[in-house]
């Protein structure tokens, strides 16, 4: 089967329009045991290539979530990423800053956590919060003391943009390619969402009143999700649109898009001198001789 | 005392020519007693300014020193940062990478000791290293396992330059400056020193081998030294080179760049309402009467 990821990728000077964009498209599996067997495919290359760049170790892939809430983040970071082997693959999630976090510049928290070479790091919302729940609400500005706030703050977030681009190019100059995945939900579906974390008792501790609260504020965070995606997809660090009112669709196109990023990077595992081995192999054999 | 620094910083597109730069200038002390005296008097404005910087808390200040070895940078910190509350000032000196910070990019390492706000940070070599020691040695690139070093490396310390800026201007948008100290040595001076190392027993503990043998390499050291200078010198985070054959002009041209940076930012105390001030007394009245 085939997965074409082309029409979710941002291309720079593309409009993002997100209530054109869909949240829902007709699936790409016929059914349960296609979209199983599909998944655990690309999930198995996933897996194969994080092996080639742990051997190569010259690269990093940073993998960046960010959606409202109930859109399937925790979802589909352990559908795509839970074949991977654990040495390989790192998740850091960003919630609120704390003290000594906000006593730093805004990208700081989350340098500490970019991923090795030979790594994929998986960021569960990170720096993009910045210019998104901050946007929302500007208020939260006041904990992080910067010194020259501009009355005009849209001045601010251009400036934060430009030092998200600056800072994606500096990682990608130095081996860590990043991808980001803005996992488009509908408002309807996030109700239905919630609803089902207020009906069913194993879903009950996802619920927070708090997530409520944040829907009165849609169209500002559609707008500045909008923003923020037009001004920070680039040719080396693209984000993706995925439609994700249903959860394994997006999931397919997650796994396709990673799959597709590993797989353009040239990994090589560093070849061995043939005479070399042979040279060991003769140091060991006595010693199995005795 | 007025001691003129704008000879010594380099502004945007200024030539740094290095072998034209003094290495020696006629002291601005007429002798110890006025540069003991002169000096302190710096080193306490520094610590009063300090603690404005701690109680205002928006801003940082962030002070990089480079050099040749034995130029004096320990010296210049010692000197001029030993009347700074440590509570307030933190030096992070950068000495060969560890096989952790290798497999990150190059700016990884020093992120983590940037100093929080209201905080001075010093850097004692800093990530200008890898446009230095790394240009005049390139094989060290092979242990950084970069997965496109182009054949021509003038392109890599090129984007290098760039990281730098815009690492530098990113800090600088989010309350932290940047100033940079070369401190210039001829080599000549340098021989001096070293000599004085092997021969003073309390120094010998400072001499070592590999030092001499960098010292061929002084041609390549200017060269990329000069070239890093012009590439990131900005309004900004600006460099100063700073004549150093004679320790003490140096430190007091350091000191009162230190001084005039601190000065030009704008430091609040956080005034406390008079009304909530007298009603705290209140509650603490009466327990006193007790």
């Amino acid at each position: 089967m085939k997965i074409d990821t082309t029409p979710f990728r941002i291309v720079p000077g593309d409009p993002v329009d997100l209530e054109q964009r869909p949240t829902r498209i007709a699936p790409p599996h016929a059914d349960d045991a296609e979209y199983e067997r599909e998944l655990a495919e690309r999930v198995g290359k996933i897996s194969r290539l994080q092996r080639d760049l742990y051997a190569d170790n010259r690269h990093a892939l940073l993998v960046v979530f960010q959606a409202m809430d109930a859109a399937g983040k925790d979802g589909a970071i352990r559908h795509v990423f839970s074949g991977v082997n654990p040495q390989g693959c790192q998740v850091a999630a960003f919630k609120q800053p704390s003290a000594e976090e906000l006593d730093h510049d805004f990208l700081w928290r989350t340098v500490r956590h970019l991923p090795e070479r030979g790594r994929i790091g998986i960021f569960n919302r990170s720096y993009y919060e910045e210019v998104l729940v901050v946007r929302v609400h500007p208020q939260y500005l006041d904990g992080q003391r910067l010194p020259d706030v501009p009355r005009d703050l849209g001045a601010l977030w251009s400036a934060r943009y430009r030092s998200i681009r600056d800072h994606e190019a500096h990682l990608g100059r130095n081996g860590t390619t990043v991808i980001k995945f803005y996992l488009h939900l509908s408002p309807d579906e996030q109700r239905e969402r919630f609803l089902a974390r207020l009906d069913d008792p194993d879903k009950n501790w996802k619920f927070s009143g708090g997530d409520v609260e944040e829907r009165a504020h849609w169209p500002a965070y559609r707008q500045a999700y909008a923003e923020a995606i037009r001004e920070t997809s680039t040719d080396e660090a693209p984000w993706f649109v995925v439609p994700a009112d249903d959860k394994r669709t997006a999931r397919l196109i997650v796994a396709e898009a990673v799959k597709d990023t590993l797989a353009a990077l040239t990994l090589v595992r560093p070849s061995a001198d043939p005479e070399e081995l042979a040279a060991y192999r003769a140091r060991l054999a006595p010693a199995d001789q005795d």
